[in-house]
Parts: structure tokens; sequence; C-alpha cells
């Protein structure tokens, strides 16, 4: 009998996981279960279809389910695993005969968190996750004359912004004061918040929601606001790990609710592999336990997990969380933390900030980019940065992930090369612009 | 009497001293002589007004005259420094009076080479430098119907594309077998030749210049593949350092024909420093000197130089020289060195290579990213980069030049995290695929 890895999920990190086995262990046995009809499309362009950028939901599908028959992996569709038994190694499928493995991946991904008020069993609040019902979903919108969004978490920015350029009315609702607190920056979301008005969106802050009124469907949104009457509500709640399953298994749990893993991606059970979204993973910095990272996330810890259950060798380690997305008409991001959450977690901080640009100044196209650097202080090692502009700002944020991961300092930054075309890149580099401000702020304080 | 220090050139890197000088000494007295009308404009931008990217010339211009006489800085134009007494500490002026000087930063920038050949005197060879001459010229390019580029040099790579995209019949002549053959490699310039032929451009590269024919004015460039008649020649040899007042100085002058520099970017003369084309460089990793690096390295170097000059204190460093610039409808770019100049040079290397992308494959505008990592031998240490594509080149371009710089290796980049967002970044960095795939070749091949 071939060595068999069974994995429960078809997303990133499920399927990142499919591959890793194969390619460990090309005559390994993969089966893959996925409670949905599809697999191997990109749930993350799915905003981008409801608000006209992509053209159709078709090209966001990755590959043919016959792809996955050539590569020798068995793909069961609208299956769904009610049970796991890390002692026999079986799981239970649709409540048939116990299915055996050798090694088991679980890559469950995330429910959105239960909003707890009332009327949450209405018709119209949309939950953004299977490419199936956005197709049915992205039809009603063309009904829809104003929406609430509920939450601005990564989802909620997005369709927020998608929302609008429809030319929907779109009201967004938040408790925290500005959109993305949890992870962004006041300063950083103050051109997005400008920019959204301009899109004509309606901001409610420091808002809470109180329930979903309507008879059938939901024609209004009851908040500490008051009543927003709608037609639609797209409840982009936070992410919860989706860790039933492991639960009830008795695999060990952490502190996010995520599933714990270790750099193999091994969980607490022998042979049983997490990754992606169900997973909690620790902060490269601080150790504390993250979870709802990125699609990247979830399938570079699929090919380290499915890698292991082939047998194979392969270590995925704490993360440093380079991120970034559109949000209006600006792009942000970042690398590690930013000020809100290094003052939460109570950890000092020196700040470089710097007001850049993308281009040369007098290049077409030219656009602004802010960059705010946060340093230890003393060392003035890189812990975390923040930026919002419009171009190169993911790749500025892969390079802060990649300085913070390596110990650069204000220093090292403040004396990067850097190229100088004005096309694409103006005299000043706008991250050694801010290093060489936060070095100046210091030297003044006497600090340096 | 104030501390003195005079500078002699007013491109990037002169007015970085200035700026450098007066950081450090506020009340220090500041002269500039250059030889132009005009301080403080880009030089770099001329190409692209030429080619109707940028819409005019008066866009160039940084600053008026006004503002450094506001900042206290003394600039003489049209004022030419003709010889230097280090031990009286003195420059001479358009030979009048000796001007005394406590401080001396030499920024004479550069020459390009003599072509050496016949009809060197005609009219019609165009030296792209100074701002005034390239208003003319524009306006002469107006009755351009065939122009010849001598040099795929990094400003012949850019003169091509402009004079290409003005609608003029443009040849380019290089004795090379490839354009930019001294820094870039044939894969990476490939798609540039394969883009200049969709625009029109004839290259004739193995090919050596033999004269300019005309009678008054160039009619015609003889070369060993012919005679290719023309309206207009742009001469863009090889940058050479214009260290000819430092010679007749006695200052000492490198293999290069620049003038050595010690990190402070002082001289072998006492109180003279040296900053930008006019001297050459350490390489970071193999310490050959350079020369001809770019505007952003030479201001930096005005400002480590000019700091110094003015009694403050600051290092510049080896240089890991990113690089980039458009170039037909594409983007080149790298850091360090690529395959020819290490083979050249006698370094080993192991490469890593990949076909990415800039953006989520299904979202609209999304770009091919061709990423080349080449590797130190065992250890794996990147020891230089290439790069075609179309976005986030200048960035990636940064990013690796302080990869270098920093010693990260192919296992540090094929586990970098990146951002994941379709409108700006694919689920698979391209830096990381290369990484990722040098690794595998490596694997194959039994050598990690």
């Amino acid at each position: 009998m071939p060595h068999k890895t069974v994995i429960v999920g078809g997303g990133a990190g499920g399927l990142g996981a499919a591959g890793g086995v194969k390619a460990a262990r090309p005559d390994a046995e993969v089966v893959v279960y996925t409670e949905y009809e599809d697999v191997a499309y990109s749930p993350c362009g799915i905003p981008y279809v409801h608000g006209g950028e992509i053209p159709d939901f078709e090209r966001l599908f990755l590959a043919t389910k016959d792809a996955y028959v050539e590569a020798g992996i068995d793909v069961h569709y609208e299956t769904r695993v009610s049970a796991i038994d890390t002692r026999a190694k079986t799981v239970t499928v649709d409540g048939a005969e116990p299915v055996g493995y050798d090694t088991l991946v679980l890559a469950t991904g995330f429910d959105y968190a239960d909003p707890g008020v009332p009327g949450g069993d209405l018709e119209g609040l949309y939950y953004v996750k299977n490419i199936r019902a956005a197709m049915e979903w992205d039809k009603f919108l063309d009904t829809v004359k104003r929406a609430v969004v509920i939450e601005a978490s990564p989802l909620g920015v997005e369709m927020t912004t998608s929302l609008a350029h429809r030319g929907i009315e779109t009201h967004l609702v938040d408790p925290h004061p500005w959109p993305l607190a949890e992870m962004a920056d006041p300063d950083i979301m103050a051109p997005v918040e400008e920019s959204w008005r301009e899109l004509g969106v309606h901001t409610h802050f420091n808002t809470t929601l109180k329930g979903f009124i309507g008879q059938g469907s939901v024609s209004a949104v009851d908040t500490s606001d008051g009543e927003i009457p709608c037609d639609l509500v797209v409840v982009a709640t936070h992410k919860q790990p989706n860790a039933r399953l492991a639960a009830a298994a008795g695999i060990t749990i952490g502190t996010t609710g995520g599933i714990v893993v270790d750099e193999r991606m091994a969980t607490s059970a022998p042979g049983v592999y997490a990754v992606g979204d169900c997973t909690e993973i620790p902060h490269g910095l601080t150790g504390v336990p993250l979870q709802g990272l990125t699609g990247s996330h979830a399938y570079a810890q699929g090919k380290t997990g499915g890698t292991n259950a082939g047998g194979g060798s392969r270590n995925y380690r704490a993360v440093y969380v380079p991120w970034g997305t559109p949000a209006g008409k600006w792009v942000i991001g970042g690398a590690s933390f930013g000020e809100t959450t290094a003052t939460a977690l109570g950890i000092p901080y020196v700040l470089g900030q710097a007001q850049g640009i993308s281009r040369a100044r007098y290049y077409p196209g030219v656009k602004p980019v802010k960059v705010k650097l946060l340093a230890e202080p003393g060392s003035l090692r890189l812990i975390g940065a923040q930026m919002v502009g419009q171009e190169g700002i993911k790749e500025r944020a892969d390079f802060l992930a990649t300085a913070v991961r390596f110990g650069l300092t204000l220093h090292d930054l403040a004396t990067m090369e850097n190229v100088y075309s004005p096309a694409i890149g103006a005299l000043n580099e706008p991250i050694v612009m801010a290093a060489n401000n936060g070095l100046d702020e210091l030297r003044k304080a006497g600090r340096s």
C-alpha cells in the first residue's frame, strides 16, 4: 500500500499541502476533502470582481478539476469530514465508514465571527467566501441601492471600496475609531477615509452593531449610531480559526482559537499537520500567536506541512507579516506592527517617518509614498513599518518584513542605496528618508 | 572669518555637498562654481522630455536660483575653475585672483569618452548633458527623420527608446553583442531588443564606429556594418570621470581615472573632498573600483563629503549598486552584478531564476517579472541579481542590493514572506520563486 495523506480543506493551505506531499513523495496517495464545489480558485479576487476591476469570476479559477486528476490528487468535492480519530488514524467522511490515513493535514480555514446580534438569519447577509455563492451575490448586487459593510477588517476595507466603485451607496460600520484599527495606525488610514468620502462612502466609526432588521430579508442595520436602511449587508467580521474538528479530536488549540503547530506545521497529534487560517503562528519578534494571515502564508504553510506529511523535511518560520491592500484610491501596507499595536503590546519604539514620492517629482504619474518606521530604542533595530501610497507598497512591505527578520537598523536603512531613474524611482527613496529623519530626531533629542 | 567651503561643480554631487556643509555648520560660507547657466535641475529627466513622456523642460528644475541665495549658498554660474593649489588652499577662478578655502569639494562630474573617430567636429553630434543645450536640441529633434545613437550605454538605451517614441527612425550602434553588455546579461536584454524592434528601432550590435560623415553637419555614420545616413547622432559613449583639475593638482587618481577617496569622501590632499562621477568607489563584494554610478549615489556622496567638509562626521560605504531603467516597453534592473560581469571577473556563482508576475495572474495590468539571482557557491550568499519586468523593478533592486550587502542567502530569500493582494502582488513573489528554483537545482545536482 502506498503512503496515504488525507487533507481536509481545499483552499490555498490544503492545495499547497497536496503539492507538498507529491513533491516529497511522488507515489503517495493524496486525498483532499472539500465542502465546496470547487478548489483552485482565488477567493482573494472576489471583492475585485464585485467592484468591476476584474471583469469576470471565471478568471479566478487557477486550474481545472482535470489538472488535479492528472497530478494524482484525488479531490472529493462537496464532501464533509465530520470527525477525526487520531489514534485509529481515520477520518469520518459524510457519516460513512472511516477512511484511514498515514498522515493527515488539516486545512479547515476560518469562519467569520458571529456578529452575535438579532436578525442573523435574515436574507441579504453576505459572508464573502465561496466563489459559487459570490457569483449569485454578484447578480443580486445589480439590484442593490444601499449596502452596509460590518467591520473595517481587511475584507471590509476591500468590500467598502468595491461596492463604492460599483456605484452602490455604501455604509461602513465599525466599533473602532478608524478602519483596520487592529493593524493600521490612524495617520496611515486618514487618506483612505478621505478617499472613501470622495467615493461617497458613509463611515460610521465608534459605532456598535445592534442588530439586523427586516421581514425575511434585511432592510436595515441597527447600530449605536441609529438605523441604516439597506438592501444588503456584507458581514466582514473578524476571521476565526475553524478548529472544531481538531478540538473535538483532542488536538491542542492555542489562545487565539487556532491549532497549535510546531515549525514543521505538526500538531500535538502524531502524523497530523495543520496549515493556513485554522492555525496560529508566532510573530517573529514578540512570539505572540497570530492567526488570520494571508493566502500567501497559507500556501507556504501548506507546502511545508505537505512536505513533512509526505516524509520530506521543511520548516516554516515565525512570521514578520508583510501586508498590503488597496483601500479607496490608496494602497496601504506594512510589516510586523505599527504604533497602535506596539503601544497595545507595551513595546517601546522610536519613530522615523517621511513623506516621499514614487518617481522623480516631475515624472507623470508620480505618487506620494508615506513611510513610517518603528525601531527598538537603543539598538535601533527595525521592529515594524507602515505605509500609505500608490506604487511600490507591496515590494517595500516585503523588503521591510525581511529587514525586521534580519535585524536591520535605522542606520542600515539610512545608508541604503537606491535606484534613481525618473520614471521608476525618485532621487531619495522614502524608506531612506524615513530612517534619516528618525536618526535626525534622535540626534536632536540627544538620544544617539 | 567663518569657515569657507568651495565646491567645484553644480550637479547632484556638488549641491548635495553644499547642503551637507550647511547642515554640519550652518554659519559656513559655501561657494559653488559651475560652468553652466543653471544648477538644481535633473539631467536624468532630459531623455524623457525628448521622448514626450515628460511634457516640458521647465519641470526638470528643482529649485530657483533665489532658493540657493536664501539658503546661504553662493552659486557662481558660468564660471570655470581652472586650477587648484592644495598647499595654498586656493582655487583659480576664470584666470582671476586665487580664492581661498578651508575645505574644498570637487564635484566635477564626467565627460563622455571621445569616440576617437574622424568627423567629431561636425554639427549634429549631440552629447546629452546640459539642460539649456537640451532645450535647443529638442527643437532640432522636430526636424530629424533619422538618428543614430552611438553605444547602448544606460543613456544610449534611454535615448534609443525616447527617439523611437518620438517617431524618429532610430539606429543604435554598439560594439558589443547586446545592449548594456557591460552590466546586463543577454537574457535580460532580449525582451528589450524585441520591444525596440516593435518600435521600429534598427539595432547594429557587434558594430564598430568608424567615423562621422558630412559637410559641416553630420549626414551619415560610418560603421563596420556600413554607412547609416542620419540627421542627428546622439553620442552616448562611456562616462569618464572628469578628474583633470584634481590630477593637475597632484591628487591621487585611481585605475578607472576617477579620484580616489576614502569613506569620508576625502581625497589624498588635506581638506579636499571629491564626490559623484569624478570619483571611484569600491564595489562592496569585490573591492573593484567603480565609476559612473547614478545621481542618487552622487547626491549621497555629496551629503557625506559636504558634511565632513563642514566639520561634521559622516561615512559613505562601498556600493552594491542597485540599478534600473525603462528600456523599450520594459524596465530592467538589478543589484551588484550579473552573470556576464561575474564571469568576466572570474567569480564563481550558482543561479536561481524564475519567471514570475507582478499581480495576481487574473488581475488586469498583471506583468511578467523575470528574476535571476546569483549566489556564492557553498555559502549561497547572494552576490548579484538581474531582472526584467514592468512593475516593482526599482523596489526589488533596492531590496536585493541590501540583501547582497547584508549577506542574505538563497535560503533566506526562499523563506521570505510576501504580500499577496491581487491588485498589487501575486501569490508567489518572483524573488522567492527564483531562490527556490535555485535551491531545487542544487538539490537535483546533489550540491546542497
